[in-house]
């Protein structure tokens, strides 16, 4: 299939890197959201608590349904499901609208809310979510936790690894949540203990929101795989480590997972990312991908080069007013072992139905090297090292009023650089459990 | 609490066995639906193709709306939503006015519609869907083909074993669906294979819809937990073993379960459940369950006795109009080794929020002996004893054109019986894969 018919991989007068808006902080070398990434999200005002679809460019927010380029009421959902066309239509009104020199500019400077004054919210409905495991660096180094020898299963460099998620305990940026109470087997124990996790953790993930869906029974081939992406997100995974060791056998992780899940609230799109492409390419020696998940096009550029960073605050830091430490860093095109049109490819092969705004995690995202690690079990080898904060504390795993904040960066030389916002969540002190008297 | 709290384990006028209905099919001993029974569904006919709320009464659908006793368009999550007094005064309405002699005749009659000419769809929209795995008779004998001297893992009797599923692909009673395709790993194999599963199967599972939910981080005390359950179905949760074998480790089943889930389309209610009931015991010297899972009310009422059956129809048996032979059988009571409320406390324990309509499997049901294994899996032992079906045909997995059909019955001296009635699909061949050229 030749690239004409993939328009989210043409680079057009939208990503020209001269293009500047009358949206001054949008020509900020620094922001995320200068006129050539225009991501969605939804959002709502305290003078207009309706949710609705805005676009972010440079601190403020576009208005969609003020803007006149959506109905009242649109959820992005229905825009999801429109396919790639539309949106790619609708980013090309866009980019010129907020271009410096817009005759649009009297009309839209009316339907800008400054994003400071606006509560950004879950960008879509998502129905189902399923978490992948694509971060191969992470799967060998928790692998290694538990079989030196052996880190990584057989299956792992034929099956893109993944399981169901639990959709209803998504939440946005910026909300904290709970520390789970849940059971857990300390070393040596012969029964297991009950009260607040111990061993709480963040991971650092690519959200990717589905577009258009597919009937069940009838599968996406790899090929036609990104014509049903709508665009890539943040996601932290939140996971209680010791619950989960405790409770995964034989079906995997549960209540440690599906406490909270938060998501960030601005989705870039696969046009925003085109300039960011590059070849997908295996290591040396590994097996091919069976045939259903092989394409040429996803050798030639089927990777997306995004800086990652997690970031973390404690409460002690945010009481002296120091800012979040950066933790970790890498990169979804080196730490990823299948592309996203695999995920798709293989998600759908048995039958199985994905529908607009289906929600992927990729999995932990961690680079290979010290500082690399996308979750505090890597970056503490499971606890046993514990890391240095500036002011002087240090964490094994997070504590209550812990901020996890994570980042991702496109920048690439001939490019505008865009970003994806934050992804942020703090952490909450576990209820109280008044267990009734038996 | 008293059970005076808990209007759904009271017995009532609704119970009454000697009542009669004015819908001569209700009163046949063998019907599932006698005026005791009342479950909950959704339907639509050729002429009315608009979904809407039925109650099954003997042969005939009880149309809601034309009854008058929803608003038009009204679905089952809304009344789910609204928790258990509003729906024991709606099953009360529902008694009087069909019982033998109501002065309703006159208007409902006009509202029933023959069960014949609906089509019963999925009783409500399920936002989550979590399969648990409580039928330790299941867990053992399943355990034993992999770990014979240890069937049971170490959390088994601790933890309520439970794992996230697809709910995009749950389907009605009655529909088809394509046997999947899919990766697996042949013994003695390097590589995996990669076509139609050869191990197709059926799970003879209870599904427990969920009514009123809860806030995330705000836990449901098993005490409570009855309060936020609507009713019971049966389900079946077709697996692919071979994929299963091959794709688990270390995440769980992902595509082995995802490709279809059948539910039945009657939702037998807490109170139609009611003289059911009976104590809830564990085996002398298994550990007590953890105080947040204990309760002296479970512990008296709470297991439910429910006869349950598996019938399999092949194509060849339909040809020659060959009834279905029954393979297992089994009961709900003596199969599962936590209550419902179990099941809710655990799910919510961490702080996961249940929504109206979010459904639960129960995990196989099986019986501990000979001809009562919920699965092919199990009655086959994983495949190595041949299945005899009338008239000379034998199965180790399902195949093409095969029909399975669940059933549920509740039958105590003193009550009148009640049925689920069925949960049938049937197996369609794979989908060839159009693997493009790479």
């Amino acid at each position: 299939m030749s690239s004409a018919a993939q328009p989210w991989l043409q680079i057009d007068e939208t990503h020209d890197p001269a293009l500047t808006s009358w949206v001054a902080a949008a020509n900020d070398p620094a922001t995320d959201f200068p006129v050539q990434n225009l991501p969605f999200g939804r959002f709502r005002t305290a003078t207009n608590p309706a949710p609705r679809l805005g676009v972010a460019i440079g601190d403020q927010v576009l208005d969609l349904e003020r803007a006149g380029l959506v109905e009242p009421g649109s959820d992005l959902n229905a825009l999801m499901a429109r396919g790639p066309a539309l949106r790619r239509t609708l980013r090309l009104t866009l980019s010129r609208g907020l271009r410096a020199g817009s005759p649009k500019q009297a009309d839209w400077a009316a339907a800008l809310v400054p994003m400071a004054a606006a509560e950004l919210l879950l960008p879509c409905r998502v129905g189902d979510y399923t978490d992948f495991y694509i971060g191969i660096h992470h799967a060998t180094r928790v692998g290694r936790l538990f079989r030196p020898d052996n880190p990584l299963l057989p299956n792992y460099k034929w099956v893109p690894i993944g399981y169901h998620g639990r959709a209803s305990s998504l939440i946005a940026s910026g909300q904290g949540f709970r520390r789970p109470n849940g059971q857990s087997m300390p070393p040596g124990a012969t029964e297991p203990r009950f009260g607040p996790c111990q061993r709480l953790d963040h991971e650092l993930e690519l959200g990717i929101l589905i577009g258009s869906g597919n009937a069940l029974g009838e599968p996406i081939p790899v090929d036609q795989a990104e014509d049903h992406v709508f665009g890539l997100t943040l996601f932290n995974d939140w996971s209680a480590r010791d619950v989960q060791a405790w409770e995964y056998q034989p079906l995997g992780p549960f209540l440690s997972k599906n406490f909270a899940s938060t998501l960030s609230p601005w989705v870039v799109t696969l046009e925003a990312l085109a300039p960011f492409r590059q070849p997908f390419t295996r290591p040396e020696g590994d097996p091919a991908p069976l045939p259903y998940l092989d394409s040429k096009q996803q050798r030639a550029s089927g990777a997306i080069d995004i800086g990652l960073e997690v970031h973390l605050q404690t409460a002690e830091m945010a009481g002296r007013g120091q800012a979040p430490a950066r933790i970790a860093r890498s990169n979804f095109a080196s730490a990823a072992y299948w592309t996203i049109a695999q995920l798709v490819a293989h998600h759908t092969v048995g039958g199985c139905n994905l529908q607009p705004g289906d929600l992927f995690g990729s999995g932990t995202l961690s680079g290979p090297g010290e500082g690399e690690g996308g979750s505090m079990l890597e970056l503490t080898e499971g606890g046993k090292r514990a890391l240095e904060l500036p002011g002087g504390e240090t964490r094994t795993f997070l504590q209550d009023g812990d901020t996890v904040i994570l980042k991702a960066r496109c920048e690439r030389a001939g490019a505008r650089a865009i970003g994806f916002g934050e992804c942020r969540g703090t952490v909450l002190p576990a209820p109280g459990m008044a267990i009734s008297a038996v």
